[in-house]
């Protein structure tokens, strides 16, 4: 079993991928992104970013409603739609999923975060939160049955509610539930940098415990999502390989060691 | 068994058919539309819809594959996704699927439109075609095991490619292959009516003999979707409600004859 995890940056080569993972017969569960796709969505509708400040100082990306649903538009619509679309024409009978369906992806929405408005302390919650549990009956439903599930955000809260989550979280929680023995990240680097400024710095093996050193001494977005990584070792000892999704063949590639392997 | 074809207008009151909906006791699939959503994002992304005319005078919207993406946005995205979520929150387990998750949908794109270009003679493609066939085998799965396919455009042409095409057409080849014993259709009216501009004309009982004779006097596009209702007939004979989708308990008052009911 396979999770493939494709990246939701502009410059990864959609077609490249699919094509070369019909090649691979194994069962594959895929989960996407679609960063880039909603951030241009988000421009042309004239929808700015909220970002709001806690009285700790931190800064986060505060999703309202209408945040939810361009990421439905982007994520769960055109994205998803046209990867289900690419897969089946190169022989991958792809049904496509967000967390909402069929309650695939249960999530725990966000505490809130503390903010000062007119001089009152108050907590501000919005549309995000963390996975907590998978369905895998649907899943596997769906994988004995000879269809691929094509999965991306948004998940659903305690409420059934729809909710943002960071696809990490979502493939680590994955990967506990289903327990794949190789894991693929295609991203828009070579692998994984030594130092992010040089992209000819990709390590190109690791060890589970190695990953773990580099968790200590890393800060912000990379420590978290260095810390989902390790997560897909705690149960089981699979092989994540993460690669370059911009060329041609890049599962082929990853699979041979192309980019960086962590086992 | 009930198919039960939400339309895609502005003032359908979608909370209220899914909560109605949830206190019956049946299997169900659900088909709809997003026409007015899908209308209004490509007005937000200045996409104007094409308009071509054939050389014999008829006009058709031409879908290209920009308006396949609106389409995937409005209809696959944001709309499925909302109605998914709320069927979710009303204890239905929906998953959501276009034509092309799966194959559900199987489609063939139109043989085009011949048009004069430039004093030449030439024949114009676009992403639309008719529904064919039907992935039976995927609802059942889905139904049998307590799932609620909630089904929406685009479907896939013969080359597996995302097309457009008429949400009536769907129905009444779903109804042929699924044999459906209710079909209800919520509309922005309060049942079919004797004259078009008159809200109250609504005719409480049709026998399906009387509306082949309807669409025999009918014309243009009225003429198509009277014509999907009668094949509704050609196989079995299900009860089918036509009935407002704008009030509350649209789906008991459809089923209490509260609209047009044929049978």
């Amino acid at each position: 079993m396979i999770i493939l995890k494709i990246g939701g940056g502009k410059s990864l080569n959609i077609q490249a991928i699919i094509k070369d993972l019909a090649a691979i017969y194994e069962p594959v569960i895929i989960v996407h992104g679609a960063n880039a796709l909603r951030d241009e969505l988000a421009e042309k509708l004239g929808y700015e970013k909220k970002i709001i400040t806690s009285v700790k100082g931190y800064n986060s990306v505060y999703t309202d409603d209408k945040g939810i649903d361009i990421m439905m538009m982007a994520y769960s619509g055109l994205k998803n739609k046209r990867i289900v679309e690419l897969c089946r024409q190169n022989g991958i009978n792809a049904v496509g999923l967000t967390g909402l369906d069929g309650g695939v992806v249960a999530g725990k929405r966000n505490a809130g975060i503390r903010v000062k408005d007119s001089g009152k302390l108050k907590m501000i919650r919005d549309n995000s939160g963390k996975p907590c549990g998978i369905n895998t009956g649907l899943l596997n439903l769906l994988l004995s049955n000879g269809y691929t599930p094509v999965l991306t955000v948004p998940i659903s809260d305690e409420n059934g509610k729809a909710i943002n989550s960071e696809n990490d979280d979502v493939v680590a929680l994955l990967q506990k539930e289903i327990n794949a023995d190789k894991i693929i990240q295609l991203i828009e680097e070579a692998g994984y940098l030594a130092d992010k400024d040089s992209p000819e710095s990709v390590i190109k093996n690791l060890t589970p415990k190695e990953l773990q050193q580099i968790e200590e001494k890393s800060e912000g977005r990379m420590k978290r999502k260095i810390h989902a990584l390790n997560k897909l070792f705690e149960s089981g000892s699979p092989a994540v390989y993460i690669a370059d999704g911009r060329i041609e063949k890049p599962v082929t590639n990853a699979l041979n060691g192309g980019g960086t392997t962590i086992k």
